[in-house]
């Protein structure tokens, strides 16, 4: 293990990357950033890892290395963004300073990205909008891979949803998770080891319930938490697909012709300000919200994120730890680009 | 069982009831609404069941029986109504028509409900705007009673979440649950009979798993899809209780000091209309959600709230059949109002 590198190094490095690979400065800092952020969070599967994910969508052709984000916005309580077939995440950064100013100006407020690739956690976004003191609700649709609670074939995407709560002292109150069960990487995993999956993870072809990988890889995954988390899961293709006329995700599937490159597809911002909402109750919406968040913690339960918090605080203290293999492919896509895929 | 009464016939004598108790005629009229589309959609716990439980918590004076809903608009997306101490439902009712008015102009509204005695099913509201051609999202506390997973102590209520999206030529599709597994009732049946109840529905006093009725209802109740629901369930406090400066379930319980009257707190209902968020796609979004709702009934799963439409159908066509014993009470409380409790 070579000694760990800084946050800001990495920084750097993985936007030489992108530039290297022909993105713009903008596209590359941005796509760099969130990148950097899941390292920094140990969330490894949404860390340096998703570079090659990256790399390869850009070999082929399929996202717009140089896409300049456009700001549509009429003045109504909707803001659109259209990322012109380019990553999600400039596409954002470009109206986020517009989206917290409508929200706070009439006190709710949405962002439409449009046509964008999409592979970047959602808490990135979710927790700016916090540092801005807004309260906000992120989600969108995927690929097709998980069948409705009942079904049998995949129709509904791993399709996440992410919230994130301002706290005047702490970090802010994030949650972001898949509505399937697991991830489809999960069951890879269990099919390398060559172990039986948990219950209620997927269905086989037949829509029978299997505890077999392979038999899950050719079937379908399922939504969490039964017909309440399909249900959450329909929500979702149906507010940030079917309502903005951008993909579902069986379109976004069919579209590209297979999970090898990146979604494209469209997401969906919803922000709220607390103080326009509590305005007239006369009590401090962040400090009833402190009320509850302590008691959680005051018995004992874990509040969502926060592992990923105490590793930030870590990785900003000290530094990040990557191994010799991984820092070897930081070299060799620095040096080559798209070369060394 | 006597013959099928007509969904009229007992809208007029459930609201002659709560004019006999006291409400105005608004109030005994939106409230009557309520309870006999839960009647006559099958959906018996939130039925004529509910008569009696209104009525307790007017003769305990702690909802007031003639209040005259406040409508505060200012121009924001934000619209609010205060209750004064009424029913939630003549409040959505007055407020109705600025929400889908406000939403239709700028994209995307919310409403507060505050100060608001809260019993019914979040349905009824998403119905009415997905009516109006809106989607919409419908959350409120309740009492605390469900402990976050990890925790032992019961510090969320049971959390309603409702979601609507209209259907051209359907019932929307419509989902409302409690975001704890099962709702209190359920374990007290089981407790009445004798039986164990299910893993994961519970835990005892000191956090610990179990299938004891008695010690179930000693402890806390657990949220839905493990972690994931409990995340929901904070998010449900924090934003429909917390950013309104209105009650969270803790408070509530509180305030009230016990469950045996309905819970005092405020709702919030975002409105969002599809056709704003579409215009710049040249898509139809309802033809779009058709694709999806039609291809999950297509491979054999249910769309949340079919049997209650179902049920609906029917009962606009026979009328509904109630026993005895319940037309017996409805003639008692007719006759007699608060004096029969």
């Amino acid at each position: 293990m070579a000694k760990p590198i800084s946050v800001e190094t990495l920084h750097t490095r993985v936007r030489s990357i992108f530039e290297k690979c022909g993105m713009s400065e903008a596209n590359a800092e941005a796509v760099a950033a969130v990148i950097v952020a899941g390292e920094r969070d140990a969330c490894k599967s949404h860390g340096i890892y998703r570079i090659e994910g990256c790399m390869r969508v850009l070999a082929a052709g399929k996202v717009e290395p140089k896409a300049v984000p456009e700001l549509v916005d009429t003045g109504k309580a909707v803001i659109e963004v259209d990322a012109n077939g380019g990553f999600s995440n400039p596409a954002f950064d470009a109206a986020k300073a517009a989206l917290v100013a409508r929200a706070k100006e009439t006190g709710l407020a949405a962002l439409v990205i449009r046509d964008c690739l999409h592979f970047s956690a959602l808490w990135h976004d979710v927790e700016a909008l916090a540092k801005e003191g807004l309260a906000s609700l992120s989600m969108c649709p995927s690929y097709a891979s998980v069948a409705p609670t009942g079904g049998k074939e995949p129709l509904l995407g791993t399709n996440p949803i992410a919230f994130g709560w301002p706290r005047p002292a702490e970090h802010p109150y994030v949650f972001d998770f898949a509505t399937s069960v697991a991830a489809r990487g999960e069951i890879e995993l269990h099919r390398r080891a060559g172990t039986e999956i948990p219950d209620g993870w997927a269905v086989d072809k037949e829509g029978n319930p299997t505890n077999d990988p392979d038999a899950a890889l050719a079937g379908a995954m399922l939504p969490f938490g039964g017909h309440k988390g399909s249900a959450i899961s329909t929500m979702v293709e149906l507010l940030a697909g079917a309502m903005l006329g951008e993909f579902m995700s069986k379109e976004a599937l069919d579209f590209m012709g297979g999970t090898h490159l990146l979604p494209r597809h469209g997401a969906l911002v919803l922000a709220l300000d607390p103080a326009t909402f509590s305005a007239r109750s006369g009590r401090d919406p962040l400090a009833e919200g402190e009320r509850l968040l302590t008691a959680i913690g005051a018995q004992g339960a874990r509040l969502p994120s926060q592992r990923r918090f105490k590793a930030r605080d870590l990785s900003l203290r000290e530094g990040i730890e990557l191994s010799d293999a991984e820092l070897a492919q930081l070299d060799l896509f620095e040096a080559q680009g798209l070369a060394a895929l």
